[in-house]
């Protein structure tokens, strides 16, 4: 842990990067805070190669900082073990930098759609259902994927 | 996972939360971006109660952001399964927020020892040697606990 997240030679080509991302159970999405403090929250997320969906309660605070300012990242870690006695951790993480929009009708019923593929793939017809239901009471903002940076300590 | 941190009824009381800021193996530092993105990477730590110490590069894009604005946040996951028949997730989750502040010298040194004592605790002595040799090349940040909250699903 003492070496994590340091060195140049860790850093990750941008297939690397990619599977990262693409295997990620959930990320934390940073928020810049309004004249307080940044906001950090972890969601699960669905991938589609140039951007990211995410979903939340229709009204809160994530909706009103990116409102106020949808300048946002991603972070993904998908193994984070410690290997003590070289005081340092096996790791590997993506930081994904872009703007976050506010979607509405096909495009957030695509996103919860995709949701259910990724996280319940043997739901698929029950999931629909399920994202049908969910439309009116929940919000999706898309990230548009603008840079994206990983590392990795094998 | 389209019900994730969206309900009262998961937040947690305080010795729960404190039980995952205890046991997590990283966490994800939130930064204002100062008239930039929003940014958030992840890190190994050690709490000690009231506040949460963390390393990283002396010169770097977390201490030039801390040194303009040092409101920070920090999340821990200690559990993200997906329940992909109730199209939920299961976790723990934690959200500190509180501001930075460098520290150095006995401070410095007693905070990376925290961190061996956390991460390495087979290897305390050689640790502590990893530890005095790592401080002219590494900074520490202290984030002292301003609030604290915390939800699960279980």
């Amino acid at each position: 842990m003492l070496n994590v997240m340091r060195r140049k030679e860790r850093e990750l080509d941008r297939a690397e990067v990619e599977r990262i991302v693409s295997k990620g159970t959930y990320g934390v999405l940073s928020m810049n805070g309004e004249n307080d403090y940044a906001y950090g929250v972890p969601l699960s997320y669905a991938y589609t190669g140039s951007s990211i969906y995410v979903h939340c309660a229709p009204e809160g605070r994530k909706i009103t900082l990116i409102r106020n300012d949808n300048r946002v990242s991603f972070c993904i870690v998908t193994e984070a073990v410690p290997l003590a006695d070289q005081f340092s951790m096996k790791y590997e993480s993506a930081i994904v930098f872009g703007k976050a929009f506010e979607v509405e009708r096909e495009e957030k019923l695509k996103a919860l759609l995709l949701l259910v593929e990724k996280y319940c793939p043997e739901y698929l017809e029950k999931g629909k259902a399920y994202a049908l239901d969910s439309l009116h009471k929940t919000s999706v903002i898309r990230l548009d994927i603008e840079f994206i940076s990983g590392k990795a300590r094998r």
